[in-house]
């Protein structure tokens, strides 16, 4: 029987595997967009079984190991994140493959506009995903905060870009599909942002045991 | 001291009740939307901290049960079930959310065309949902397979929205804002559907010990 500590380890590092398979996949998904390169969204839709077979395998890692070894306090605090950021991962493992989706489509249409916003959301939820993932496994309460004070910029990016899509649309019907097409691709890079916010939250709770979603921190102060 | 048994059972109890919120916040989004309501609308948007709140208690009620019961089998199966449904309700709730502010933006703006689908896709969506929570509360594996069934009917009506939005937007480039507003309505009820496909595949799995995830079920046979 090997020390839990041992398989904790080896959680850990399913969970970065798992995590960089996906932040690769987010990376290819908005490279095909930019590049209209069909082949790097076909990897990214053929990739997509693997990132399910690894959440079904951390899953079934986690629950056994919260029946074996009966953790309690942080260590039990550990295996529920773990399992909660193993369902982010996957979700936005699913987001990449609708923007690989999208690009596909995007390919069969003439360009709409140069892509400046889009490249620049990927490179920040690329970066909050990173380095939430940092944050769980260095158990990094201060790192975690700093992902969190991303989600605003992803915010910003967001109207910036859909302002814009409507703006093409009402002078040019013809662009409306792609123009459409676009603004799915903005949300599901604001999405995959999010889930890194609740990976983030996930590290807090973990690390300090306080629960940081829904500003619960401030009103547990008022009271 | 309570019984482990009443735990469950209040716990069963929490997630109905935060599961009759939820399903009566989306029936209220929509309607908002339909009836060009502000007032549903707004109630909407401030009934999301109750379900807010609802998740960090059915959340720490949980935790509670795994760290002092220390479960096996079927019991922990059921407390990883009960952990997952809380944050796909939550998320739910969010949605709902989402519904509401494009309900809201839609009512500064004349009507786009008569609602059909998007009303229709409430009705299986909403449906969808109580079905997966009955299986879960009654244990019910042929109640939750019935919820996975519904979800390609959702995709059809999806469909429909966008193509006919698509074609309004490119008829008559006025209406541009309010039907990128649908088509996000259609998009977070679609979404919807999938959390309470996500509850489902949970409840097969507290039920059978069987992951119906990603087909996990069928490529075990094939191997």
């Amino acid at each position: 029987v090997r020390h839990f500590t041992q398989e904790l380890e080896e959680l850990n590092q399913r969970l970065l595997q798992m995590g960089g398979l996906v932040e690769a996949t987010i990376h290819r998904s908005v490279r095909s967009l930019v590049e209209r390169n069909s082949a790097l969204a076909e990897q990214v839709i053929r990739d997509e079984p693997e990132i399910n077979d690894m959440e079904i395998q951390i899953d079934s890692l986690t629950t056994r190991l919260l029946a074996r070894q009966q953790p309690v306090a942080k260590d039990l605090r550990f295996l529920t994140a773990a399992m909660k950021i193993n369902t982010d991962l996957e979700r936005m493992g699913d987001l990449a493959v609708n923007i690989a989706e999208r690009a596909l489509s995007l390919l069969a249409q003439p360009p709409v506009k140069p892509m400046i916003d889009i490249p620049r959301m990927a490179v920040l939820v690329e970066s909050m995903l990173l380095n939430s993932l940092d944050a769980f496994v260095n158990a990094d309460e201060a790192k975690a905060r700093s992902v969190l004070m991303s989600d605003d910029e992803v915010d910003l990016l967001r109207d910036a870009v859909y302002g814009e899509l409507v703006d093409y649309m009402q002078k040019d019907p013809t662009v409306v599909r792609s123009a459409v097409d676009l603004i799915f691709v903005a949300r599901n890079l604001e999405r995959i942002g999010d889930h890194a916010t609740n990976i983030a939250e996930d590290v807090v709770f973990f690390v300090k045991g306080v629960d940081v979603r829904h500003h619960a921190e401030e009103k547990m102060h008022q009271n």
